[in-house]
């Protein structure tokens, strides 16, 4: 079998590396930032250029993502069937908790947002679809931390050197914390987040399991903590039952047996 | 100065096929379609996997685009000046016009759509981002064919062997009706399309300009022939006017200077 094909890599790094940040970089910083050779990096830029992956700036010369990321961006949501069986449940869920609703994913350590109903008011909001979330701060990273093998293993290299990143003085810090946490979620089989991705935040997340009942996603609702929670400081549970129905029943459409 | 890397190539053609039709192929499929061995079809795909740019069903085998690329793409949006520029004019010109805007960019001899503001009513309508629009048949296509010398070569390119795909009885055929349809579109400093994308359906676009004065992207309305067109079947003056101002405005902001 043969191995990864080193240059395919690397063009992944310099498009990681454009995502971050300001999102424009001269060719020396990405060199730089991967350990490339100049030449190394240029040739790679320039067949990415080619191919639409990446836009040069005429007047500065820096590189910035291309607009062929784009359409291949919203051809895996086409194709994605998490996203597409639970579509209609999204709906139906932020109607009855009033709250906004998103759909997340594995993504290299992070939540990848794959679908986002607004919460049905007309307060503005903006779409969180594409968006990378905390795993450890979030009701929807922790489904997917207590679940997903996968996801634990990526976050587990994360955190290997040090403390969780924090947010607010009640986002999850140590390991150890945070391995009784995803006991918990385990036990309950729902996930929250109060006060710890953002002050005044609060969500409740649910797992969806694909067909043999491995965690393929998680399903959640986010909103205000006082409209999430009730007195005590805990998510209210009739909103806890919404987000757990809708999850059940999107794992359902997707072929999960006992769910 | 080096050549492209062909791996690199060979990824994007990859991602590319993936991206058309029903989304998920196999291995044999995937190295029929472009020519490659089996093997060498293979460690690609592998790569791409590794990297998140692909996904492999575990039921069937087969691949299909991967969550990396979602990220990257929304990404891209938020780098895109273009785009950035024009939000807010975007949502003016939705208001004033009362229908859907559509701004788009030339990507590999098609319309890319970068932003989308809904008809400013209740209907259900869904989001265009990313999509790939035709150029010949549409209004914000014919802007880039008339002023964007790359798209117009990337549709010489496609169109040199046959007709232009018909989408209705109206839509611009041969190449002699396309260059005497840009001419027009020249002189007047807009385009349009009636019945030509669909039966019922019309668009009014006109250029955005950047810095230096180049043509960027178009902006334009879409929607119901009889809403954007008057009883002679042409686009109503009033809506190209906005139109001619919007777009006016957002090459403004982009540092175009007489425009």
């Amino acid at each position: 079998m043969p191995g990864p094909v080193q240059s395919i890599e690397r063009a992944a790094a310099i498009l990681r590396l454009l995502a971050q940040g300001s999102g424009r970089l001269g060719l020396t910083e990405i060199a730089n930032s991967l350990g490339l050779a100049r030449g190394t990096a240029h040739g790679i830029l320039r067949t990415l250029q080619l191919v639409g992956f990446v836009e040069q700036d005429e007047a500065t010369g820096k590189y910035q993502l291309g607009a062929a990321l784009l359409h291949l961006g919203t051809s895996y949501l086409d194709v994605n069937e998490l996203r597409s069986r639970a579509i209609n449940w999204a709906d139906a869920l932020a109607a009855r908790s009033g709250e906004a609703v998103r759909i997340g994913t594995h993504l290299q350590g992070k939540v990848l947002v794959v679908h986002h109903v607004f919460r049905p008011d007309d307060s503005l909001q903006t779409l969180d679809v594409g968006m990378l979330l905390p795993m450890h701060a979030t009701a929807i990273g922790k489904v997917l931390l207590a679940y997903d093998a996968n996801a634990a293993a990526a976050q587990q290299d994360a955190v290997q050197d040090g403390e969780l990143e924090q947010f607010t003085r009640r986002t999850v810090r140590t390991r150890r914390e945070m391995s009784r946490m995803l006991a918990t979620v385990r036990e309950h089989g729902w996930a929250s987040d109060v006060d710890e991705a953002g002050m005044g935040e609060a969500g409740v997340a649910a797992p969806i399991r694909g067909y043999g009942g491995l965690v393929v996603g998680a399903m959640g609702i986010s909103g205000a903590t006082e409209r999430i929670c009730d007195s005590g400081g805990r998510p209210r549970p009739d909103l806890v039952g919404y987000v757990r129905d809708a999850a059940r029943a999107v794992s359902r459409d997707l072929g999960a047996s006992r769910w």
